[in-house]
């Protein structure tokens, strides 16, 4: 398959798309403040690499996420580039109002295909989650801001379990239906595998056209890669993946982020798809980060890179 | 693709050999001499949590790699069981006469896809140490050990870059010709990616039967996973992983071990093949192994299944 992938690339580019959300959902889960600059400057950093699509900010209560409560900050203190999408995550009408006014390229939002995790993350039930997330996505729509739309706990919710991809599919199709551009799966709990993960866009496939359906791995279990691998394979061109693996919570033994990028950037290059995106840059931005925040980088593809170019500056 | 495996296991049962390397090729890269007897008990955890395959014991010079000097001892020191296969890696026919003095079951040779690494690794030309390799494979079938063949640098050379598949299908022929029972390639570098491995398994599998070929995957650049699923997609039967991740040299910063046991049982688990394996258990002792040995555990799976393991104690 990916051999096929790789022909066909031959013939017609194959062009992925592939957001950093290093800034948003990889940042989020720090204790430790991140100071406004530092979050500017690797959202700089992460544009100079060629990353054309960044996550930046959560227009969330301060009290909820502190991490992120310097949102306006950062989108004021950064300078804007017509060839790069920024985008924030918003809860509500008023996170929109933020996101306008900061001039966001485009707000994600979110549902669940899990009544439980739907009711203890937002309070509220999925059919009101979806009622907010449309009257958001209209609004965004007048205001000529784009908005994504994820479906969170796509494969499992920690608190019901395993999701059933009907379900799912149908949440996707409704995500679109409501004005959003394009529809996210999010694996929350990281539990998918490749074969969940292939009875899961394959049904939804059925629903929504692979243009406009993307994917966001949390790298729980080690299964991440593997995992934007066979949604590849299936034609997905939109991967959300976090600088250095980023993500989760470092105080709990055992949280893991989101896939990382550099490890997705090596995948995309063997498999001949030119991202435009210097892969080498991104593992020094990487390493350089976790250096600074005194956390232990989580890409093996970025910590690969970074020694190597520490071994050949040691050499000259 | 993982669909149609799927539903093919639910009509004919596949059936995975996994091999856990970390006894040998785990341990030998760390620089602190692990006592015999914390050896013998990882070989007899692992046997207790259903793995049947187990690379225990290197016979090469006690000066080149003093960690694995206790070969013997381990050997000796373990309650054999006839449903276990114990394996060891041996270099020359001298260290086939200490296997089958110490009755290993299975030993494992080596040649090589790379003039330069042959050369710098074991100081012969690849045509040297194919000549070798079918000394060894003889003299092993007349003593009724079973041997298996390994092409190291089957994707790429850490001297002269990428290999050519063709080449790497005419060695792995030749080593089943040699009188090897297997033949593994060995992905040296952790170079390879989706589309690098489909080519090269696609190429060897023209010239090989897939039942008699399996894989070796280092994760140095984390797509040791995705690349594990591209070849169980392509009918590969046998893969060697490592507990918790273990391999390559802990002092190096950027090195990486091989792909880790625990995420490969739970790729499995997820395709619906039953290894036979408890998973939860295999964390559990990669986890404890970590802990004793003072390195980290670089099983993304294993650390969160064992920090699942531990906050169910803590409620218990």
């Amino acid at each position: 398959m990916s051999e096929s992938l790789a022909t066909q690339s031959s013939v017609r580019p194959v062009r992925i798309e592939v957001c950093d959300v290093g800034p948003r959902d990889g940042l989020q889960g720090l204790a430790r403040f991140v100071p406004t600059a530092r979050k500017i400057r690797l959202i700089e950093d992460l544009a100079d690499a060629g990353l054309r699509s960044i996550e930046v900010a959560s227009f969330v209560s301060a009290n909820a996420i502190p991490q992120m409560r310097d949102g306006a900050e950062v989108l004021g203190g950064l300078r804007r580039r017509p060839e790069v999408t920024l985008a924030a995550f918003i809860p509500n009408l008023r996170g929109l109002e933020d996101a306008a006014r900061l001039h966001v390229d485009r707000v994600t939002i979110a549902t669940y295909a899990s009544e439980e995790f739907s009711k203890r993350n937002v309070n509220a039930t999925v059919a009101e989650a979806n009622e907010r997330m449309r009257a958001i996505a209209r609004a965004a729509e007048q205001g000529g801001i784009a908005a994504r739309g994820y479906v969170s706990c796509a494969i499992d919710c920690p608190f019901t379990g395993p999701v059933a991809p009907a379900r799912v599919a149908e949440l996707a199709e409704q995500v679109l239906d409501a004005g959003c551009a394009e529809v996210f799966l999010a694996d929350t709990t990281g539990r998918g595998t490749t074969a969940s993960v292939a009875r899961l866009v394959d049904c939804v496939l059925e629903r929504v056209p692979a243009a406009r359906l993307g994917v966001h791995f949390h790298d729980t279990f080690g299964q991440g890669l593997a995992n934007v691998a066979t949604c590849i394979e299936r034609g997905i061109r939109r991967i959300d993946a976090s600088i250095a693996g980023l993500g989760g919570c470092p105080t709990a033994r055992g949280a893991a982020g989101n896939v990382a990028t550099e490890d997705v950037l090596l995948l995309l290059e063997g498999l001949g798809i030119d991202a435009g995106i210097d892969v080498a840059r991104v593992a020094a931005i990487g390493a350089e980060l976790c250096d600074d925040l005194g956390i232990r980088n989580d890409s093996k593809a970025g910590r690969a890179l970074a020694s190597r170019a520490d071994e050949s500056r040691r050499v000259v």
